[in-house]
């Protein structure tokens, strides 16, 4: 990674965890509950979709603090549906990033309340962001709610859930992931362009971008599970196998896989050229992202 | 009830379960989830806060359907705060409305995904009602964050899970109340005075209004365990007892909880007429609630 991505993430990281604690500490709530959230929100990971909303706004020559209600709003989400999806009628985790899980911690009543705080929260920091006008706020609202909810985000966990143990196609693998992970990475770069005052060409162009990005990530994820080393990614490699998932590699083959990450890395990249933006940052996370090795 | 407002009620009830099924029919998600979501919307219910909102609008003068975004809105949180409290780790009941609750029919993981899908999308229908200025989308949007979010009805809800099995104060037991279940209405009925553009003063009586009828409203739900009819209620007549709840009976003995809700419905009026609107239909829901059997 080039020193000046290094050094743009490192600095966005800062200011939207600082945002994260202000927003929540300000609340007037149940101490236990505020502790809850908190827990989730300050249990580290890549913050990508902040990252990514603002080397969007950097795209575009604007500054980073114009996203910050967004980019909070975003890793709420992204929280809230963590905490779900390791709840024991879900997923049933008791470990996330080496920490144990929400509902081990708080209980699965406070789990599923500390989701659902984060989830509305997310919605009243946009909408009392006064820096931004009432026409984009609105934009960035109703995107933000198609992404997150059950045409995106939510549908995406609903359709992961049906297709468990049974063989899926390709098809039907790129609906979850599309949905289950790719809409809320297709808000995180088009609020940074829709904040940015993007006109419709933009818009396409860099959400383009992030659906292939989107499907980058995943293919990589796929891959680490068979390539990654297990110290590193945080889990048994070999666990999509076991449990008999269907994954790209498993539909594609190994070398098939790899060659759909190819793809979609210089999919995404040609949709920024498309746009023509000296998008640096998004081009260095877009390697970031199918070089990963975690 | 007077036959003008039983025909208003019926008329409210009417068009919201219309738009209701309407608004979920045209979501391009998992077939599955989208009937997780309907089950519960469908269920019945007295869709208090719709008609709360579509009175409040009529005490303006103003058209129901200008309310018709933020009345679904509306009844999708109360139905996903259902959802979700009637889980095994919440308050574990099989039985809503005499019908299996959503988690009996379509186990856990899909009723928390039906709860967040219902959440979510409650935002977007109020996003994209362009009937309705951005300006007032976005007031709209904020106060129900804030009615529904940790400082609103989630923050109840955790206070009421960290109240149980305690001998709680009245305080307590207000904030509880005020918070789980007022907050909802107080927006059911603001949103209504927002969307007619009510003034300041207004606001602040309508609140008012709100703030007692919630209380009364929860004052007679209490009263109805002592006292009630197990025919009417649907559920056993001192249950609350049973669970040595905290209840307004129980601090304040039966007659001192009758006089508190009669204080409250008088507060509630008097609010009302310090507006200075003819709000008939109002006053005949504050009755309804104060005295009804179920």
């Amino acid at each position: 990674m080039s020193p000046v991505l290094n050094e743009f993430m490192k600095k966005c990281i800062k200011v939207i965890e600082v945002e994260l604690e202000n927003a929540v500490q300000k609340l007037n709530t149940p101490e236990r509950l505020k502790e809850a959230m908190l827990y989730s929100l300050q249990a580290g990971g890549k913050r990508l979709r902040p990252v990514l909303l603002m080397a969007t706004l950097k795209a575009f020559n604007k500054e980073k603090k114009m996203g910050l209600s967004a980019a909070c709003a975003l890793e709420m989400i992204h929280t809230y549906s963590l905490i779900h999806d390791d709840l024991p009628s879900m997923d049933d985790d008791d470990l996330r990033r080496g920490k144990p899980t929400n509902h081990k911690v708080f209980g699965e009543a406070f789990a599923i309340l500390a989701g659902d705080g984060l989830l509305t929260y997310s919605f009243q920091l946009i909408a009392e962001d006064e820096s931004i006008s009432p026409q984009t706020r609105m934009k960035l609202i109703s995107l933000l709610a198609k992404c997150a909810g059950p045409e995106g985000m939510v549908g995406g966990q609903a359709a992961d859930i049906e297709g468990e143990n049974k063989s899926l196609g390709l098809e039907q693998l790129e609906y979850i992931h599309l949905h289950k992970t790719g809409k809320l990475l297709v808000f995180s770069v088009l609020a940074g362009a829709i904040i940015a005052g993007a006109n419709e060409e933009e818009l396409q162009q860099y959400e383009r971008f992030a659906v292939n990005l989107g499907l980058a990530f995943q293919i990589q994820d796929d891959i680490l599970d068979i390539e990654g080393d297990e110290s590193k990614i945080g889990k048994p490699v070999g666990s999509d196998a076991d449990n008999q998932k269907s994954t790209y590699p498993s539909i594609l083959s190994l070398d098939g896989a790899k060659a759909k990450l190819a793809e979609h890395v210089s999919l995404a990249k040609d949709a920024l050229k498309a746009a023509g933006h000296n998008a640096e940052f998004l081009i260095g996370i877009t390697d970031l992202v199918a070089e990963r090795d975690h």
